[in-house]
């Protein structure tokens, strides 16, 4: 059971593979509206969801599930529960900010081939789980590091990616018949791209900008605001 | 401020591209022991932490924080807080499974030469967060995005990393005079690899077994366990 000679050298990358890897970092982006129609290929689907599964888990515990959703009416249901959701939070925004808000749009689902639901099974390594005791966010973490892993796969494979949280779970649970004990980690839409933006697309409609890396990083101890 | 002029030609990487971003996500290890004394150059760590930056980030909050801690006491006071921590979780296990998990080594604190506290800064993007609204973990699922692109450039450079979770936050906060209103995500571990195990640590220790990918995969709704 026990195989310690497992260990094999593990050389930097080569220039070109460093710069591909960069290359996935810092072009992906989160697409909501540059989706073309093209069917994503079952062959290329899963190779990205094996990406996603070779991600890192609290104590191996690889707790995540992938629900793929391609049938439009489904994708219909599921839009009218962003829908619903999306209009309370743009109540929340006011005056200008809400202009610019209402003028967004923040998710594919309808544009996208192929949505798909990434889970959570919290109770899938038993109750005490290696690294999990002191950190019960850990499987959680786990599943966002597999939905990392699934969206640079995408973009090396040419498909973008967009990430839709502004639904209520109660919703989702609902159309794809996940049960209570599930946690809904992340609603993803997918598809082949021909452009993407060359910035976030919050930065460049001025949502937002981007801070200055220097002022994220932080010697030795927290030198932030207390 | 609005420019919707910035969408740029998107092409799929190349084959060779393609098989680096591949080969990073496939060989990324959970490091714990294999971590070598050199020293990690300041423009290689910003070039790690720039890519952790430029993670996806909820409304385009960048919510992270890098503590970056080099100094061999803070991380023998950390280490104590992790030993405390894992004699704790130790003795959650029982019989020959907590012999198991005393022979593991689940930290590189005092090897690795560099240490990184991520943190999650809530209240950064104001109370009404863009894509938080109905999903408040959104934040820190960004923090996590930042984490696992860290940890793939870390592999592209030659650099392995661990993420370390078993500890009482309160002694991190304390160590690292993190404020509480700051939540603290990962605690990682840094340093150039010569070697890396061929599969997951925990997998070629029999901790724990791989799980075939089609079983991970739902068709359009949850198949799994009620």
């Amino acid at each position: 059971m026990t195989n310690t000679s497992a260990l094999a050298q593990a050389a930097p990358f080569s220039e070109s593979e460093r710069k591909a890897v960069y290359k996935a970092i810092y072009t992906r982006r989160d697409v909501r509206d540059q989706f073309l129609p093209d069917p994503v290929p079952d062959e290329v689907l899963l190779r990205l969801l094996d990406a996603a599964h070779h991600a890192p888990s609290v104590g191996f515990m690889q707790p995540w599930n992938f629900i793929v959703i391609r049938a439009p009416e489904d994708r219909e249901r599921i839009w009218q529960a962003f829908s619903a959701a999306n209009e309370e939070a743009a109540a929340m925004f006011s005056g200008e900010r809400q202009s610019t808000y209402r003028s967004l749009k923040l998710e594919g689902i309808r544009k996208a081939p192929v949505n798909i639901c990434v889970t959570c099974d919290r109770t899938r390594g038993g109750e005490v789980v290696l690294g999990r005791t002191h950190n019960s966010s850990m499987d959680l973490y786990s599943t966002v590091c597999a939905i990392q892993n699934l969206w640079l796969a995408a973009r090396a494979e040419g498909i973008g990616m967009g990430w839709v949280s502004i639904f209520h779970d109660a919703d989702l649970r609902d159309i794809l018949a996940i049960p209570d004990r599930i946690e809904i980690v992340g609603y993803l839409c997918l598809g082949y791209v021909e452009q993407l933006y060359e910035r976030p697309e919050l930065e460049v409609k001025g949502w937002n900008r981007r801070t200055p890396l220097e002022e994220m990083i932080f010697d030795g101890k927290w030198q932030g605001d207390p």
